[in-house]
């Protein structure tokens, strides 16, 4: 405990709020006005492990050892604002890169020992020392199994079907072979259309999540699955009874990603009319998630009986499927807006995000431990995973060279076209894929040309003049501009050394903390990443070398075990 | 072909209709009025194989051989009777075990030969010499992994939960090893309750079907997997999607049993208000069922676009999940209504039938052909599987100690006393299990004491006089009864060899197609008849040695291949 100073503890109110702990005068029944001095008892929901403040990596842990040890900075529980502890103050450079300190004077050790700018050094320098051990400082990857997408390379003799199960097995004993935490399947519920047909330069067939899920269960021990599922077209009891069989079937290790689309392009698969209102899409998507929860905890002392009226459902019965070994899967989020943000702080523990290039991160990451203060959790039960993509070479310039073989690949004439029609909304077929962009500017009343695809930018008048803006600064043609605006920001490009050194980097940035790896082949572009780049990450110390002591997905991701009053709480 | 006879052929009218054949005069676009002479052309929608009457299982060869040569009797293609052919009367015999056919005189073979009752005797032990070639004398079996049930002896070893997916796994790989056709799960959408909580003498838990079918498919390759789905409570797009997905997953081994169970206290679970009225329960079924397949089909020559309208459904879309290994997953049904026999004659493929005994089995059997007929389908294209529980022993007097033993154990005291109160509608825990029936009679108000259980029985008022008859007559305490009463007709009971003698008697009798065995241990309690009494069916030869030839569940029951014409004209 290197860094316990000598400060009085400071009796940190967010972490009892969070808790939901019980507080009394040295009686356990005290019920009368507060007063000073006296005994204070909290409850935690699970052991304290291990209070080394470079490798806790949970909850009660940190609870624990922020009584004993101090910080360089504190979080305030009312504003989540950053302010100081050890620190006095602190600058950060413009490119966010460097952070200097400015450290109190006057403050010792336990033992006497005066506290200064070596000891902070030795601090972080041991997290990287640990490596693995410490979770604080480990890099871990996710694989993302993309359905409907514009990255595969289809020409590519590692390319196969997306529908066959021989596929997605392959690609799940890949993942667990690089000793990934999770594997991800997105969900669309109705095939996309464009111009009124099934797109058919995209994949024109999803198989439905969990079936598929719980086969891959089945045929692997350790990985995470994590099925994105709406909650604006299913039921809460059909998709609880699901979540809890594939948890029970895979040992413990299901997630669900709540996602929220609600239009009636959509619904119309599903309903015979009436479709949710957009306004209701994360109020429905709360109570939903809520109502699982009830409905997975259910048999803890009692029958499984469940009661539950509200504004979007009203049932009552007993839940079939007993406790299972996570008791709620783990929840993810993935949906930008204001409301999904505030969504994902209240009740997920895992966001997939959008966000692709490192400044655009860092400052998401603020937002969410914002949002995440205001409802009194901490920043480390909420997981940032965002999506990444990576190209390897022997050297750096053929790892370029192939990058730019796989964006040619990617954006192929008629693609390019269908990508500029999506924006502008209109039949764009007798464009020059190679020539300039259309003189006409979008037609905005025809903004859902394309049905069924998840849409990152609302305002496509303004897309369309940066766009322009930006091909006539560059003088580029609809390929070469589409080339340049559709491709996944912050693609890893290298050897596989230089790889891993970019995932440790974002990692030790704290710019995510952990990456769901989007391959441009399906399904045999992972095997590169797991045979290349995991080795590397290892041999640096900050990858796990075997899943030993992890059972279920939340030990893979080092989340604390589920909690009830913690969920009941924020979701208050 | 030695049972060809001389006879000109006769035209059988009840074949082209099922078939859905186009008919003209020499010209394939005659249109006018019927006429006598010229050409028929009749389509088939697959290959005739085997023509040979012992071997032929599906109604293509059926419908050539049927050209050439005769049978003793033939069916009305309008009423379903059976008439005179080669046999110009019968007599049955009181058991129903002999059938005696007086022949028709002066038919002879195409070479002259006279046919005789040796001709007959030749052919019909022809089929048992040809063995397990032959499917029409074959044995079949499945497996039923008990979910709710009054049968699981928890007290033996082998007994294990029936939750863990690892005692489903043992399960599917021991009936696999037994090269049954399929796997059965049934479903109870809510667990039972009985005087108001729980039923804790049941199983208190039960996984969702589909998730858990998807993993064992997994694990398995050539096992079909049958899943209980309710039609009332589902939705027509999910179901078929997870349905089409575990077709995919399993090579072409799914198989959905249709059941139309509609009760508010089911329904409280899922939906806000509004339950289906019973009468409409199978015509909600058929309407699904039409919806499902139309989905199932929609990516043939098409892009899975659909567009259905009817009173229960009205939606439009298009189907994510490309065309499975067997186009629509094998429709099963069970439900003893006369409804739900009609929804069978025209939907199914197997119907899973809880007749036990051998005389109730041949009355079904004979009902069940003439509905078929009705619609214009063949008896064969209809499976008949009834469930089957059996007991061995190494000398039959042990087999019969080993049956009071099982019957004991699973009918203790408070499962005797609740067993009563489901019939009498009233609180008996007063009474002794080992005394008289209770003097009260049944409280026929109260009869949904337990709900959320299938009633095959509708009136309690007569199954009490019935059964307090029986008590008076045998001086039978309340255990006793219940274990009369309470049995599954038709157990097996003896050696290894009496029970497959048993099982293969059945088959030649046609009193089933084959058998779901429901066994009293799980999961281990398949073991035994997978190692002692499989082998004595394959001595015989009337088992199948390897699952060789069969790539997919409709080829493990011998049906035809989906055909989408058959299925329009019958459900219309
Ligand atoms: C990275 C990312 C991936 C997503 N993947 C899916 C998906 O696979 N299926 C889906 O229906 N929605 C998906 N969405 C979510 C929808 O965008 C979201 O639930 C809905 O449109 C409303 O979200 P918002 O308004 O908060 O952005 C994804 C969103 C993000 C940011
Ligand atoms: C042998 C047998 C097994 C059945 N298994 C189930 C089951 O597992 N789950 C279920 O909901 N219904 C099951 N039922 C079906 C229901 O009885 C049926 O769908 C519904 O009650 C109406 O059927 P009916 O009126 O035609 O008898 C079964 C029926 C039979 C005959």
């Amino acid at each position: 405990m290197t860094a316990a100073a000598s400060l009085t503890a400071v009796l940190c109110l967010g972490v009892l709020t969070s808790c939901g702990t019980a507080a009394g005068q040295g009686d356990d029944d005290y019920t009368g006005p507060p007063v000073n001095g006296g005994t204070l008892r909290v409850a935690f929901d699970a052991d304290i492990t291990c209070a080394d403040g470079q490798q806790a990596g949970n909850n009660t842990a940190l609870n624990v050892s922020r009584q004993i040890a101090d910080s360089l900075t504190d979080q305030d529980p009312e504003t989540g604002e950053i302010v100081p502890w050890l620190a006095e103050s602190w600058d950060v450079s413009d490119d966010s890169t460097t952070f200097t300190f400015h450290l109190r004077y006057g403050v010792t050790f336990t033992d006497g020992t005066p506290f200064t700018a070596q000891s902070v050094k030795d601090n972080l320098e041991g997290i990287v020392d640990l490596g693995a051990k410490s979770s604080l400082g480990s890099t871990y990857l996710a694989a993302h199994f993309p359905g409907v997408n514009n990255t595969t390379v289809w020409a590519d003799p590692d390319s196969g079907s997306h529908i066959e199960f021989a596929g997605f097995e392959h690609f799940a004993r890949t993942a667990e072979r690089g000793l990934f935490d999770f594997l991800f399947l997105a969900e669309g519920l109705r095939l996309r259309e464009h111009k009124g047909q099934v797109f058919d330069q995209d994949v024109v067939g999803r198989p439905e999540t969990a079936t598929v899920l719980s086969a891959l269960a089945a045929v692997t021990t350790h990985i995470g699955v994590t099925g994105t599922f709406n909650s604006t077209f299913n039921e809460p009891y059909d998709l609880a009874r699901t979540l809890a069989t594939l948890d029970r079937v895979s040992g413990g290790r299901a997630a669900w990603n709540v996602v929220t689309s609600h239009n009636a392009f959509t619904g119309a698969n599903f309903r015979r009319s009436g479709y949710l209102d957009g306004a209701d899409r994360y109020r429905r998507a709360a109570d939903f998630v809520s109502l699982a929860r009830t409905l997975w905890e259910s048999h803890r002392g009692s029958d499984g009986s469940f009661d539950w009226h509200s504004d979007f459902f009203d049932v009552h019965g007993t839940f079939p499927v007993p406790e299972t070994p996570q008791i709620s899967p783990v929840i993810f989020q993935a949906g930008d807006s204001d409301e999904g943000r505030d969504f994902a702080a209240r009740h997920a523990e895992v966001i997939f995000s959008a966000h692709t290039e490192a400044e655009d991160r860092k400052a998401f990451r603020t937002d969410i431990d914002q949002r995440l203060a205001a409802v009194g959790r901490r920043p480390d039960s909420l997981k940032i995973y965002p999506g990444i993509s990576d190209i390897l070479g022997d050297t750096e310039a053929e790892a370029q060279e192939r990058y730019r073989e796989v964006r040619h690949a990617q954006v192929h004439g008629p693609g390019a076209i269908a990508f500029l029609e999506q924006v502008w909304g209109r039949d764009l077929s007798g464009y020059d894929p190679d020539g300039p962009l259309p003189d006409v500017g979008p037609d905005l009343d025809n903004a859902d040309i394309t049905r069924g695809r998840v849409r990152h930018e609302k305002d496509y008048g303004a897309v369309a003049r940066r766009w322009r803006a930006l091909a006539e600064e560059k003088n580029l043609s609809i390929r070469e501009l589409v080339t340049e605006v559709s491709g996944r920001g912050g693609t890893l490009i290298g050897t596989p050394a230089q790889v891993a050194a970019k995932f440790d980097d974002l990692t030790q940035q704290r710019a995510a903390d952990g990456f769901i790896v989007v391959p441009h082949i399906t399904p045999g572009g992972l095997d590169e990443i797991v045979d290349r780049v995991v080795p590397e990450l290892q041999d640096r110390g900050v990858y796990r070398t075997s899943y030993a002591g992890s059972t279920t997905l939340r030990d893979n991701l080092d989340l604390p075990a589920y909690n009830h009053s913690t969920s009941q709480e924020v979701s208050a």
